[in-house]
């Protein structure tokens, strides 16, 4: 376990508080079949599962009852089959001790537990499902068919379980710059393969795997390496790098622990940023660095996002691909054609924290509600921070062919974009920085000792260094 | 696509004159969820799908009408706000005219062509799921829940994709050399790092992950380093190596069209073997040599294995490990306490080439059954070979701790194990070595233009020019 007893205990006994009554079941993960069966992608364990109890074996749930305060780790102990291929693993007697979970049950009984919990009029509480074997279990248990069990989940345990994990306590805190270092690691490694000759993205995208894996548990999201910025997820390809191209590389690590880092970073394959390139990728990073000044305990995070939208526009304005009045511009959401995606998402045991949850429950409150515009409706996070939240920061302009087709054919906001200038960027690709805020009470810092470099100076001069290394 | 059209198209008319008559259904994967719905391990094309129609997206299906021969290839095209995520991709339309197939449809066509072939009173042929999102989809498409999928499967389509997979052609002979080459790469970068003073079991596994994520797909399986070589399948951990102990690094990769590799090496941490390693190495050396020379068309596997048993037999009977008779101890399956797996099995587009169908329609017949005898019971494959079968040769001899006690306790085929010195060994570890078998005409050869050494002498001399480069 990451954290000693205590920590667990505790989370549980005000998850219990928060939760006020019923039977609360967290449903841990079980191995993800391959290509068969028994070939299964690597493991991971559900984070509000380890959250609360800190086990990292499969096939397991957690019973809480709100009403008696007992608590029951369930699962089955394993036998000398499994041994001779697992090798030797903890009881779930030893488990639970270590967890401080008062008494253990074979998986057979989770059925008994619900059932009686129903029969006498109680609630069964139980967190949205997003993997399918958990779907059919929880189908199995409860008789509500898969595409029914999201809208069934406890809404009560959501917002519980979310007023814990959204804030992050300085032992987790540590545990987040930890995987930073990683990321780190990561990060340098692909901006110096980025300007050596021959490399392609799968390459460099193979390198992120094995530094996240050899010095944490997995990447935290499949690593998006591309020469097509614009394309917002760009899996690696096996195309060789082209000089006078960007290769855009958003990935990170987690820890054994299974908490995150996030960081994206646009390098010039030639090992420079032409002025072209460089004129938008100085407004990515002053985007970045606004949002550095203006987080802060107190500040909605939509006001951050909505900040940086401004600054975009106006400098894009400057360069002659916008125009029109700045706040009217952004208000009629022109400036998506360039930045489709939020300013950030929250960050911790998931790269997007408990997305699981349902995003608005994360981002939103009744006081600050999602948008419905394109654009802003991706924005992840938007509420009102607090001291302890981790948000990423990561502003982006891109020029997609077929989004600027589409709004040109349709006229889309076009008082504000001069589509005649944007045509001669089709070919331009697009351009992320981001790195992981955490808000402290005098405002906020990145997280990550060992910084990546991403001012356009400190760049090439980083990759100068190492292509003369 | 890997291979040219008529590849493809001529496999589906083979398999519709296999299976017969009916609605052939052949449900490609979907995104398979790592900690929250959109985010999602690496995507894995199903092997059937792929061998019969090339293509790599998710969410897909194929129908092949046996009687009509009309095939269908099932999907839905993306929309914008798919492009701004994941780029332009192809078309339903053209994925199908590259596949030579006829007609496509959307998604939600699929039920009424199962139900249509239903009240016709025609055959709907399905091959067992093993992802649960497709046991969900099967259960909303025939009313069959997930528990009885595998037995409501069809036998005529599971036994036709077996006769036609099994034999691999030349083209996909080559497409498993570049997969042998990568395993190359892998495996000798853990035995130039398992001599490196300071490496952890951990840092190995994220090494191999990278290569195999770089120069192809993804590894074939979750690789196994560990000292633990005892440990079947013994994930690699945190662990500092140790010198004086056994690395056992069981591990292979998918090339980016999905064919694999699967070798095992077990390496001195300290460079060389002690003398004790030797003397068990040496017995597995042969073991695995003594493969290469039976293993030819028409001979059983199971002969193959059993073979390999009596070898391992003598030798430790040599040793002092072993007693009594030798044949009386194989058939008694003393030797299982040494070596509880079988020599190996299928392996092709899955690892355990597929494993998924049922081991026991892939690897044996009429003629030869499996046993269930321990040990025996866990040989995959025993069936006579064939030109263009693919198999394992993988003998190991074992030390398991937790299987030493349990059989000493109780006695079980103490006639022909020496349980005092065994006791001795249980420090030991494991050792396994393994290279993939290809039949031809006149024997059998190892697939893999370049050899990862494994006699004692040229893994030391191997080791020692690394150490000293």
């Amino acid at each position: 376990m990451l954290f000693h007893q205590n920590t667990y205990v505790d989370r549980r006994a005000r998850l219990r508080t928060l939760v006020g009554n019923g039977l609360i079941v967290l449903i841990g993960n079980n191995d993800s079949p391959f290509n068969y069966p028994s070939n299964t992608y690597k493991f991971r364990q559900d984070s509000s599962f380890l959250y609360f109890c800190g086990q990292h074996r499969d096939g397991l749930a957690l019973a809480i009852d709100c009403e008696s305060g007992v608590e029951t780790l369930i699962g089955n102990d394993i036998d000398i089959d499994d041994i001779i291929w697992t090798g030797p693993v903890p009881s779930m007697h030893d488990m639970a001790a270590e967890s401080g979970i008062g008494q253990t049950a074979p998986m057979s009984e989770l059925a008994r537990l619900i059932q009686t919990a129903k029969v006498a009029g109680r609630k069964v509480h139980f967190l949205p499902p997003y993997r399918h074997d958990t779907m059919i279990q929880l189908m199995d248990l409860t008789g509500i068919h898969p595409s029914q069990q999201r809208e069934a989940a406890s809404m009560e345990l959501i917002k519980a379980v979310i007023a814990l994990r959204n804030i992050k306590t300085e032992e987790e805190i540590a545990e987040l710059e930890r995987a930073a270092l990683i990321g780190y690691e990561m990060h340098t490694a692909a901006m110096r393969l980025a300007v050596r000759p021959g490399m392609t993205e799968a390459y460099i995208g193979g390198v992120l795997d094995g530094i996240a894996a050899s010095h944490g548990s997995h990447v935290s999201f499949q690593s998006i390496v591309s020469m097509h910025g614009e394309v917002l997820h760009g899996y690696p390809s096996p195309k060789v790098l082209e000089s006078g191209r960007l290769l855009l590389v958003d990935a990170g690590a987690e820890t054994r622990e299974h908490y995150c880092s996030d960081h994206t970073r646009t390098t010039p394959i030639s090992g420079r940023y032409t002025s072209r390139q460089r004129d938008i990728y100085d407004i990515v990073v002053d985007a970045h660095d606004l949002a550095l000044r203006h987080a802060k305990p107190g500040v909605r995070y939509m006001d951050v996002h909505l900040a940086v939208c401004r600054l975009i526009t106006e400098r894009l304005k400057a360069l002659g691909l916008m125009k029109g009045d700045t706040d009217e511009a952004v208000a009629a959401g022109a400036h998506a054609l360039f930045l489709p995606h939020g300013l950030g998402h929250a960050m911790g045991m998931d790269v997007h924290d408990m997305e699981g949850l349902g995003q608005s429950n994360v981002g939103y409150d009744e006081e600050t509600q999602p948008s419905a515009q394109f654009g802003l409706a991706s924005l992840r996070f938007g509420r009102r921070l607090e001291v302890g939240h981790v948000v990423t920061d990561e502003p982006g302009i891109y020029f997609i062919p077929d989004l600027i087709d589409l709004w040109r054919s349709k006229g889309t906001n076009k008082e504000f974009l001069n589509f005649d200038l944007i045509e001669t960027y089709k070919d331009f690709g697009g351009i992320r920085i981001e790195d992981d805020l955490l808000i402290t009470a005098d405002g906020c810092r990145f997280i990550g000792e060992k910084r990546i470099p991403y001012h356009a100076q400190d760049v090439e001069a980083f990759l100068q260094e190492n292509a003369e290394a």
